[in-house]
């Protein structure tokens, strides 16, 4: 008997209780059982994003919000800068360009996190800027940027310029507090940190993006900000909502708020620490100097193959892993700590990882990396 | 014990064992075990389109397909022809304006179906038009448009006009054949003949669609579908897509490829007739001409309130009807017909029609409804 285990940065496991909740026979989205469950969502996504702002439920992946966070906002012939450190960044490159808009990125090495200072000189460089586009956890390197520092950077520098983020492996992992650090935009997916399975994105929007909706003049229909609002503000959505999604994320949003944000956010901090610790120990190289706690991008040692070690965890051991994307494909592999995950399994995944290692005649001492994290839950 | 019962034209009731199936471990995207899904489900789809064309799912509302089936079709400046008779052809007006295209309305009474004649003069008062945009199934007033008739007095006309359907309560329910009938797009969503949760739409699109889709200049990314195209042909998709929902896709179409296409829309053809005669025998007034084989909408007798009517169904008997929309709000209620219905499902929506009839106060015969609807099943 080999049981599957999922260790993917979105999709991510689903609580065996959502899934059941989402199994029950359907009801229509615009009659008072679903207006209940859209209030209680509503309500519990501020908490989730830490802001007074109102956050907005859409039914796509978390591209579509993106896609949004861009179409809303500019207008026709507007400056943007982008940071490009992994394929998330280069996907906000995609989409500001498919606007035909002035696209300004900041290319980094793949791993390594943008600096405030260097958002700040692209920004002087370009007075044009009127919004920023970042990475908070960038998934295909779990690098984690310090969007705080940017944000503040940013707002000193030019308190008009919108600071927007992609928090699809952040929010619900690592600390992100939309109002306190004065984000403006703030995107998500349903498949990461909220646990349930993919078909929902999340967009939480402040006053001074807001203003920047007010003027904007590039299309819009399905993505349509102000039309999401204006159902928001009836706890209601302007198309048909996925609403098995909405009902297993109404469950979903009251665990996280059960177990209290800080905690959450404690928790996946730990679950990253064990791995990286684990890891280290077994003598493997992490990819990011500046490691995000929902994921940890791992090298595949040398004279290992990615496509032998990759089919034994998954053959043998029943788990499946991330591998590389773009010019890191078949370098690396990724392990989730992202949503629906505790210390136990950290540690089943790295008793899988040890024996993987061996078998594909990698030089490492078993137990080692066990033991380095269990230490670091222990300590 | 009062059972529930979903009646309303999307969402509608989803078999038990695919929502059972949907409550599965989760599963990732980019793994055989998906793929292997989404491969059959490009199979099947092409039958349930009746098309050779490849028929790409978006994780979105239907709304998503019709504004991909704009947005990646036309071209700035562009001047494209729409039928409004009701709130999703009304829709397509807005879509157009919302990218600033040429958008000339045919404007009809609700309930009544536009002509082939009415839109080949349209055509012609508008040399310039690109693309007529209809509704096969008008949701909101349960009205049948001959889309075969108007396609082919359109491309006898004009050989380069793309004829797209909105499909999204006719796919799966009434007679539709995109490559006989020569539709160039047509679009549906999950939650309709398709009986699973919404949260997916389709779009199938012809050699002629793509020629313009190849020179559209109109930004388009999440719905691009170019992008789309060139995952399909890989058997994947290009963002990640509702998981849950591709695998409950991929059991309803099977189930309905085993029941065979033309049966099912045999099987829709006998439920709206016998509740359309049912209604009929009890007195009450259809309200299209041309009545829609996936819902029918009736008028709230004289003398009663729909909310009394409604609040009586649903508090009493357990049924969710849809009500009208628009300017008929109050006016009428509409019964579906539309996916996982059975005769005996039409048998009980009669049986509590007549009893919530009668303690509103309408004045019919009880058992009238019933028997007519039972002779429509046995004759």
């Amino acid at each position: 008997m080999i049981k599957k285990r999922l260790y993917t940065p979105g999709p991510t496991p689903v609580p065996e209780q959502i899934m059941l909740m989402m199994a029950e026979p359907m009801i229509h989205h615009r009659h008072p059982e679903f207006q209940e469950i859209l209030t209680s969502v509503n309500e519990n996504l501020k908490y989730l994003f830490q802001t007074s702002n109102g956050v907005m439920t859409l039914t796509s992946s978390g591209t579509g919000a993106m896609e949004a966070s861009v179409a809303n906002v500019l207008s026709k012939g507007d400056t943007a800068v982008y940071v490009n450190g992994g394929k998330f960044g280069e996907r906000w490159g995609e989409i500001l360009n498919a606007y035909v808009l002035n696209a300004v990125e900041i290319a980094m090495e793949w791993g390594t996190p943008v600096s405030p200072e260097q958002v700040v000189d692209t920004v002087k460089n370009n007075p044009e800027t009127k919004a920023v586009y970042l990475t908070h956890s960038e998934t295909s390197t779990g690098t984690a940027t310090d969007i705080k520092a940017i944000a503040q950077a940013v707002h000193k520098h030019n308190n008009d310029i919108a600071v927007i983020v992609d928090g699809i492996t952040s929010v619900g992992a690592m600390e992100s507090k939309m109002d306190e650090w004065d984000l403006d935009i703030v995107v998500t997916g349903s498949q990461k940190g909220l646990m349930i399975p993919p078909g929902l994105a999340h967009i939480a929007v402040s006053e001074r993006a807001w203003k920047l909706i007010e003027k904007s003049d590039l299309p819009a229909y399905y993505f349509d900000l102000k039309a999401a609002k204006k159902a928001l503000d009836k706890n209601d959505t302007p198309w048909t909502p996925a609403v098995t999604l909405f009902i297993g994320l109404e469950k979903a949003l009251k665990m996280l708020r059960e177990e209290g944000i800080e905690n959450v956010w404690a928790r996946h901090r730990k679950l990253a620490d064990a791995i990286r610790e684990g890891c280290k120990a077994l003598g493997l190289k992490l990819l990011s100097s500046s490691p995000s706690n929902a994921l940890t991008a791992v090298y595949v040692p040398e004279g290992v193959e990615f496509k032998k070690f990759n089919s034994v965890i998954k053959q043998k051991y029943g788990i499946t892993v991330a591998g590389g994307q773009g010019h890191l494909k078949g370098k690396i592999f990724r392990i989730s700590h992202l949503g629906y995950y505790d210390e136990l399994d950290m540690m089943t995944m790295m008793a899988a990882l040890e024996r993987t290692l061996v078998e594909v005649g990698a030089n490492i001492k078993i137990g080692a990396g066990l033991t380095a994290a269990q230490e670091v839950f222990t300590k």
